[in-house]
């Protein structure tokens, strides 16, 4: 998300120990200390593999890779707000199928140089996210390696209901959205200005916000349809769009540009409307509910569904780059 | 595994394109197109998250990282290897709980200047070892990075038993191995030297074969603890020991010295019985077995669990590094 651009670890000390000084084992340990495991783990970290109920007989699983320079930097985000963001993008994942999170396994590949108090931070911010998500972190693996890699495999419950894919949207549905839309993309345009201000929206680049309760409950209400907006509003109900074969139209009156974006767009000459449309990394819930149904709370109405393909704003094709997306200079 | 010596990648080419003029969501269709899925994935790639069949109501979970220049170098083994081997080393502890493998999910950081046939005989070996261990892959994620890394997650069904984990073994029961012991430690002395031959020796380094049928039979067969050799016999073990708090001895009559790495040994100067100790990677199987149990095909006594703690060979200390470790120069 942030370019080409390294930001150099912190450099090695003493006291705190290294990851280097204090070894693989004493590092796992390390991380696994005193934390508390739901009850649905059945066997947790420590043996070749962790043994999970998988009470309705499914499980809903999803993996993300987060690379220093490239998806985090340590010089616009803490160690303990990029553990946080590597675990939430992957429940994310998880409640957008409609399913509880339960549990997730995690790797990480850190620089031997690196601080432990740096590690002890990260898998601060993981477990604390997984917690608020009510998973645990069952497993994981700790590895050398140049740079940091994050990857992190979420695991879901959906408690008997069926899986909510992007396919599912018919003609005639509403579209809706649950969640932040911008703020990331507000908070690296921020960031990139070299400020650190307004906290609330650099804090929503640090560690989206995701709503998790909103996918299991979007599920219970009847969405018909339902992705994770992590690349954009555009881009992804294309994805739903095209999975689905309909067209996708969105009111531009009907979006939610929030005062603080507008105002930190006005500061820095740049477009609210456009970090809506096509900012990711919020992990807002796009859905599409029949029309009889109610929207659940938190939820707002977007547009409509139609027969055809690709999405409109005001029935017109939106002019730009719909989102963000990897390799691309 | 290699020590700190980093591998050039491929150079740019444009014919076939790379991983940046490719694209995220083209490679991802690449990656995924033609493979066939196993019966229970309800739902494949393509989604914000699969949906697997857990039969038993529980699901085994691990997940590994493997790192260009640490676990893997592309001057030493192609990438259809790597790949082979980044599924062989997940699935390897999905059979070591005695569960069988039934999914996996990848993910794969590369440069942006990798070119794309790269990745295609990367996933090409990550397909065909899934394929070999009976599971499919049934998600991923794929960025930009500094270097390559790739992590597995494997998923496994334990069939209804109980999962078989380290802490299980009771005095009086017999130590047994199934699989390679050696060679891989052999191959990597080998490569090291500058040498690609003998290939079989060469070959055990590049793609390690765990015998994943053996961990549900020996689960079946009654075995009483079980670990996969990621770091060596006499490490390993030791594992096995202080997680059961038991003893073991290994007989050094009983250890399995191939006379090929007997070979390799004497042209390199080297000790043959110190690979079978120490080597690690290649995921041969450790378990003890109740001694009314006759072992299942495929296994080899080693020795004797006894009351106790530590790893003895022929009743004495092991002198000497018990198995390789990360971050350790």
């Amino acid at each position: 998300m942030c370019g080409a651009t390294g930001s150099a670890p912190p450099p090695p000390q003493h006291d705190p120990p290294s990851v280097a000084e204090l070894g693989e084992f004493g590092l796992i340990a390390r991380i696994n200390a005193g934390r508390m495991l739901p009850p649905g783990t059945l066997l947790g970290p420590g043996d070749d593999a962790a043994v999970l109920l998988a009470a309705d007989r499914r499980v809903v699983v999803t993996t993300d890779l987060l690379v220093e320079a490239v998806h985090f930097r340590l010089d616009w985000a803490t160690p303990y707000q990029v553990g946080r963001k590597a675990v939430a993008v992957n429940v994310a994942d998880v409640v957008a199928m409609g399913a509880v999170p339960t549990a997730l396994v995690a790797g990480l590949a850190v620089p031997g140089q690196t601080p432990v108090s740096t590690v002890d931070e990260l898998t601060s911010g993981m477990w604390e996210e997984a917690e608020r998500a009510g998973a645990g972190i069952v497993g994981g693996d700790v590895v050398g390696s140049a740079e940091i890699v994050i990857s992190v495999t979420a695991l879901g419950d959906l408690q008997g209901r069926a899986p909510i894919t992007r396919s599912g949207a018919r003609a005639g549905d509403v579209l809706a959205v649950c969640g932040r839309l911008g703020w990331s993309a507000a908070g690296l345009a921020v960031l990139r200005r070299g400020w650190r201000s307004p906290p609330a929206v650099v804090g929503a680049h640090q560690v989206p916000q995701p709503p998790y309760p909103a996918g299991p409950q979007a599920a219970a209400a009847g969405v018909t349809a339902m992705i994770d907006i992590s690349d954009g509003l555009v881009a992804d109900a294309g994805h739903l769009a095209e999975a689905s074969g309909v067209a996708v139209n969105i009111e531009s009156a009907a979006l939610p540009v929030s005062p603080e974006l507008v105002d930190v767009a006005a500061a820095l000459g740049a477009d609210a409307r456009h970090w809506v449309l096509t900012g990711g990394e919020d992990h807002a819930l796009l859905g599409c509910f029949p029309p009889a149904v109610t929207l659940p709370a938190g939820w707002t109405r977007l547009g409509l569904v139609r027969p055809g393909s690709g999405v409109t704003i005001d029935n017109r094709p939106y002019e730009g780059s719909p989102g963000w997306q990897h390799f691309e200079s």
